[in-house]
């Protein structure tokens, strides 16, 4: 089995926006998906994880598009370990036509935890440090890693959201994809007829649950080439942290 | 070719609820591709429609399960167009695992729009009738067809919500199974632990855009075997209705 994994998908018709373009959400799920699929196939899955009390928890994500597949496009997610250490490892993805044309790329950071106590665990300690045996060092992947986003004193309320049942993941916590659609609709609908999607970064700092507040904070004016944007549960601390960026 | 098309699909891990169960949003998501993927392979799906300033537009769907398919299962959802009229097609579904066992059932109603003028056409006008080639009035669907979801006069507002770039699907308009998930939202997190889904009925009465605010009326306590639910946008007219019951 090759190191990299290679997945195909579909651009489907209703997860495009009204200029038919994937939703990065949706492209954030597929990318969550080739992660699954390809930890499944190596041994170290979701799945098998769930039998011993552990899973995988996403810390960070950083996507960036140069362009996105349209409605009914077929594209493959490919998807390889750039590195592992004890307590995190990282995965990058490339986001491939099938003509070959590289739309973009992505690079996250996850964490095992012990389902039970939550807390972080040895992900060598998993079929005798299995991992290693992927690691891929040589493919390119020419984004920047995701900067730590540090919010000023100052920040701007922008929208509180509840959260419900359909918002809620078999971990128990607010989906890791949810944020992204959440951040993505603090820009109005008309703001994507003049703009296109460019990069997002988002750290994973804390989870939420079901029925938790999410409070919407931005930096500054948001007027610049990047926004920063912090999310807070139910008045307090912090979830997450992103900067979107637009062309 | 036959009447009946068969599509595949995966109960993806992060589409699943707190359980472990496809949300139904992303079957009917689900019903939804394989409606486009069976017309399309006939002749009449979206895509081909779209270069003729036609579209199809969901006028009901009704979702009845005995059971829904657990993450990682493979299912298989089966179409087929039961009738057709010059204005309206119903197209029914089949939910089936891959060891024949029966998950439930769908039914759908469907409208096709001059999408400039947003005006009913004659589905018999694409093609010369080429749908009636493909009607299957032997293939049982054992659910019953949806009924008129009559309000009350005396109605509860139960809940508004906000409409945003991710919820407008390729029409421009409020993507249909958005509002299956926010129907489902009404119900908390804890109902799910000790009640599962069994059929949800939703009629289709005008369109939202992104932008408009959705307004939520419950017919009743909803304490009985099924509850009625009317959408209002902005405080006015209906945009659907929708009876739900749970086991």
């Amino acid at each position: 089995m090759e190191k990299v994994g290679r997945y195909e998908f579909l651009a489907e018709p209703f997860h495009c926006d009204f200029a038919g373009r994937l939703f990065i959400g949706h492209l954030g799920n597929h990318m969550l998906n080739a992660a699954d699929f390809h930890s499944t196939d190596r041994g170290f899955g979701m799945k098998y994880l769930q039998t011993i009390n552990r899973s995988w928890v996403l810390s960070r994500l950083a996507i960036e598009m140069e362009d996105v597949p349209q409605q009914y496009d077929r594209f493959v997610v490919e998807t390889w370990v750039e590195s592992a250490m004890r307590y995190f490892t990282s995965r990058n993805f490339r986001v491939v036509g099938l003509d070959g044309h590289t739309f973009g790329y992505g690079r996250s950071i996850w964490a095992m935890i012990d389902t039970e106590s939550r807390q972080p665990t040895d992900i060598f300690s998993i079929d005798d440090g299995a991992i290693n045996q992927w690691i891929e060092k040589e493919k390119e992947c020419p984004i920047a890693k995701g900067g730590r986003v540090k919010m000023p004193d100052e920040v701007v309320h922008v929208r509180s959201i509840e959260t419900y049942y359909n918002d809620v993941d078999i971990n128990g916590h607010i989906n890791s994809v949810k944020y992204i659609e959440h951040l993505l609709d603090l820009w109005p609908v008309d703001w994507y007829r003049g703009h296109r999607f460019h990069r997002l970064e988002i750290a994973y700092v804390a989870e939420a649950h079901g029925g938790d507040r999410l409070d919407f904070y931005r930096a500054g004016t948001g007027s610049g080439a990047a926004t920063d944007i912090e999310v807070r549960k139910n008045g307090g601390d912090a979830v997450c942290r992103a900067r979107v960026e637009f062309k």
